[in-house]
């Protein structure tokens, strides 16, 4: 078994077209031969946010800490701590932090085949 | 898109043989129509522990609140809030609350085949 403390995990830049202010640290990925899904931690700055995408496999998000808008077609939902999301596969979504002054956090997993 | 805030998840108690003051949320399983991962939330009462039990599938687990002793055969390694785990399969493995006062929460993902 491998344990973790969360903060320990390096934090990477998210630096694909559309992202501000994120990082990224790769809990449970290929490197720890993660069987099924990876887990990663994700932080938006204040005012930062993932891009307005899509893709053919899907996220199951928990909210840590924060207030952050999920940018979807039909509207903003908004999340906070203990608040849990499905986005199913080629639904369109953001992470988009709400507050000027505080970080938000939340861990998304995905099938381990797409996490690099 | 699903979105849920996890204490409005009907709280189950947990029968498996060797489980005392456990309870079980299916955040997201079979009836959300997860594709990949099941996500459930365990709450253990004080004193409460899952069975020391092993199986043919991974557990990767995130600690939300608490105390806990999880309990191997090569002794007990403590967790706390922001601690992961990656329980391998055919790992022997219990968790158990520390605290004879508090509650311990953590989150616990397995293969979505494995969900009943």
């Amino acid at each position: 078994m491998i344990l973790k403390k969360m903060l320990d995990v390096p934090a990477e830049p998210v630096r694909m077209e559309g992202a501000e202010g994120v990082t990224v640290r790769v809990l449970f990925g290929p490197d720890d031969n993660a069987p099924t899904v990876a887990m990663r931690l994700f932080e938006l700055a204040p005012d930062g946010h993932t891009p307005f995408h899509a893709h053919g496999f899907e996220h199951e998000v928990i909210v840590l800490e924060g207030d952050i808008a999920m940018v979807t077609p039909d509207g903003d939902k908004l999340l906070v701590a203990n608040d849990v999301v499905l986005v199913m596969p080629d639904e369109k979504h953001r992470f988009k932090n709400r507050s000027d002054t505080a970080p938000a956090r939340f861990i998304c997993l995905v099938p381990i085949a797409y996490q690099q």
